[in-house]
C-alpha cells in the first residue's frame, strides 16, 4: 500500500461537486492514471460516500491528463508474484466495477486519450460514455501475455463478441468513432466540446426524479440476466412501486394538466 | 374500464386479412393509440384468436393516425393510484407483450410517427420492424418520473444496453435511421412505401410452410434464453423434428429435383 | 457413409502448417462444400487432433472453390428419412460446432462466395471471421421448409436479434459489408487480399503466449453465458491464475523495462 510515490503529494482521486453532479477525476496523469490498490480502495471509498448522498444526481468519471486510464498498475503487480495476491487484487477490481453499475446514481465516463485494459473495462462498466475524438481504446493486455478476461466481462457486454474478441485477441486499438459505432460509447465529440457534451447529458439526467433513476439502472441490470418471463415479472413489479411514488404521481398528473411537473422536496429531486 | 369513451363508437383495434396477412390496426389515433386497459385487452383477444387460426400466415401489427403508440393511457392510470391496480396493469401488459413472441406467426410492427413508452415497447417485442423515415422512437417514461422498466426489458435485448439505457434516462427521441442502425427495427422507408416493404417481408414469410415457421419462431426465442451447449440441444432436436416433416421433406426433394417445391396441403401452407 | 462418391479421390478436409497456423481447407468444391457426414467427421478429426498439437497456434478455417460452404449435405439428408438419423446428425453438427469453441487455438474463418445454412453457422461459431467481398451469407433452410434452428444458435448470438430472425424467416442473403456492420465478420476486404488479411491476423495472434491465449478463449465464452457477478469471479481467477504464468511474468517485466519480451520456450510459445 505504499509504492504510490510518485504521486504521494495528492490525492490519487479528486472530487468535485457542483449542482448534483459530482465529478471523480483520477489524478495520476503523469502515470496515464492506472488502477492501483490506492487507486482502487480511493475510487471505491468515493463511490461509497456517493451512494449514501442524496444531493448527488449524477457521477461523472473522468481523468487527469493526456489518457484517460491505462489499465492496472504492472510495476505494483510485478513487485507481488503470488497467486493470493493477484486474486485479491482483482477481487478488488471486480468490486469496484460492479460497485459502479449497483451505484443508485448514474456513472458517464468523459474519456480523452487512452482507455487501455483496465481503462477500458471502467469505461465499459459505466452507464453512459463520452469521448473526445482523438480518444482510444484497447484491452491489450494479451501484448504482455495476460489476456485481459476481467475487461471481457464489460467489453462483451457493450460490443458484438467477435469484434470484442478481435481486440482482446490481437490488442490493437479502436478508434473513438469505431467504439461509438459498436456500443462502447453513447457520443464522440472534438476534445473542447467534451465537457459540453457530458453536461447535457447530466443536465437531463438532473431534470429526472431520483426515485425513478435509481429504481430504474437497478432493474435494468437485473433484468439483463433474466429470461424474458423473469425479467417482466421483475419490471412490471418495478413500474407499479414506481408509479406509487409521489414524483411518477406528480409527474403524470402535471402531464395531464399540460403543465411542467413541481417535483416534490428540492426543485431538482 | 370504462373512460374508453372518446372512441367508443369504433372498436380499439381493427382486423382486416388479406390472402394470409392478418393486419391488426390500432384505432385511437385522436389519442395516438394508448395502450389503454381496452386496447390492451382487444390486442390479446385477437392474439388469441389468430393463435388458433391456420389460416394466418403472418399478422402486422399496425396504427391509424399519425402516431403509431404513446404509450400507456396516463389519464387512465392516474385516475387509480393504487399499487394493486398498477401490479394488474402491467402484468397484463407483460403478457401481452409475451403474447407477441409465443404467437405461432411472426409479427412485424408497421411504424409511423412515434412509438414511445410501451408503444416502443411493443414495437421491440414484434419479431419484425419497418418504420417510415418519420418515425421516432423514445422511452420517455422517465419524463413524467416513471423509468421505463418493462419497455427496458424489449429494447434491451434489441439494442446495444449503454444505446438503450441513454434513452432510458434521457427519455430522448431517436429517429428511425438511428432505430435501424442500432436493430430496434429491420428497414426505414418512406412512408409511401411503408405498406410496399411490409408486403414484400409478408409475401416472403408466406411463400414458406407454417409449420417450419412456427417452430422455428419459438425456439429462435428458447435458445436465446439459454447456454450454448443446452441451446444446440434443443435446437438439434428441433431441427431433427422439422425434418421429419412432410413440407420439409417435400421441399428437399424438390431443391434435389431443381424444381419448386409443392407444399402440401393449400399452396401457401 | 458412402455416398461422398463425388470427390472419393481425395479427402474431404485438407490441412497445411506453416509456422503455427494449421488451415483446414474444406475439399468438395464441385458441390460447394456441404457438411456431409464425412465432412464433419473430417472438419472434427483434424480440431481433435490440433488441440492436442503444441506447434499450431491459430487454425484458419477456408474452403476450396466459388462457395465457402453450403451448409448441410441434403441429398445425403433427404436419402435417410428417419428422425433418429436426423438427430444423430444434428447432433454430430453441433459437437462439431462446439469443438470450434472449445478448442485452445483461435479459429479464423476464411470467407469467399457464399455461406449459407450450416456455412453460415460455421462462420458464426468461429472466433474471428474475414470475408471477401463477394461473399454473401444467408440461413437459407426455410426455402426448403427446414428453419436453419441450430444456425440461430450461432447466429443470434453474433448479430441483432430482429436481423437474425429477419434472414431466418425470409431466407435472404446479405453481402460482406452488412454481415461486417451486424457483427457476423471481422473484416472484408478484396478477394486478392483476403489471404493477406488473415495473415494479418494469424501474425498477431501468433505473437502472444499460447496459454494467456487458450485462457482468455475459454473464459470469454464461459463467462458470456453468467451473470455479472459469477462472471467477474470467473474472470478474476483466471487473471490471477494467468498472471502466475511465467510468460506474463516476463512480458510485465519486460513492459517495466521497456523491452520486447522474450516468451519462455519457443520464441513464439
Amino acid at each position: 500500500m505504499s509504492n504510490d510515490a510518485e504521486g504521494s503529494g495528492s490525492p490519487c482521486v479528486l472530487r468535485s461537486d457542483d449542482d448534483g453532479v459530482a465529478t471523480l477525476t483520477l489524478n495520476r496523469p503523469e502515470r496515464f492514471n492506472p488502477l492501483s490498490e490506492e487507486m482502487m480502495a480511493a475510487l471505491a471509498a468515493h463511490l461509497r460516500a456517493i451512494a449514501a448522498d442524496e444531493s448527488v444526481r449524477v457521477v461523472v468519471l473522468a481523468a487527469q491528463g493526456k489518457a484517460f486510464c491505462a489499465g492496472h498498475d504492472l510495476k505494483q503487480m510485478r513487485a507481488q508474484p503470488s497467486q493470493q495476491y493477484y486474486k485479491r487484487l482483482f477481487d478488488q477490481c471486480s468490486k469496484l466495477m460492479l460497485a459502479i453499475q449497483k451505484l443508485p446514481q448514474p456513472v458517464i465516463a468523459r474519456v480523452q486519450g487512452i482507455a487501455t485494459a483496465a481503462g477500458c473495462q471502467l469505461v465499459s462498466m459505466c452507464d453512459l460514455a463520452v469521448a473526445a475524438q482523438d480518444a482510444r481504446f484497447a484491452v491489450s493486455g494479451i501484448n504482455v501475455g495476460l489476456f485481459c478476461s476481467t475487461p471481457a466481462v464489460g467489453l462483451s457486454r457493450n460490443v458484438p463478441r467477435k469484434q470484442a474478441l478481435e481486440m482482446l485477441l490481437t490488442g490493437d486499438f479502436i478508434d473513438a468513432e469505431v467504439a461509438r459505432e459498436r456500443g462502447l460509447v453513447n457520443r464522440v465529440v472534438p476534445a473542447d466540446r467534451l465537457d459540453a457534451e457530458v453536461g447535457k447529458l447530466c443536465d437531463s439526467i438532473r431534470a429526472k426524479p431520483a426515485v425513478a433513476v435509481a429504481m430504474g439502472k437497478a432493474v435494468f441490470y437485473q433484468q439483463l440476466e433474466m429470461g424474458m418471463a423473469a425479467a417482466y415479472q421483475l419490471a412490471g413489479q418495478t413500474m407499479a412501486c414506481n408509479m406509487m411514488d409521489e414524483a411518477a404521481l406528480e409527474g403524470v398528473q402535471a402531464f395531464i394538466e399540460k403543465r411542467p411537473p413541481a417535483w416534490p422536496q428540492t426543485g431538482k429531486q
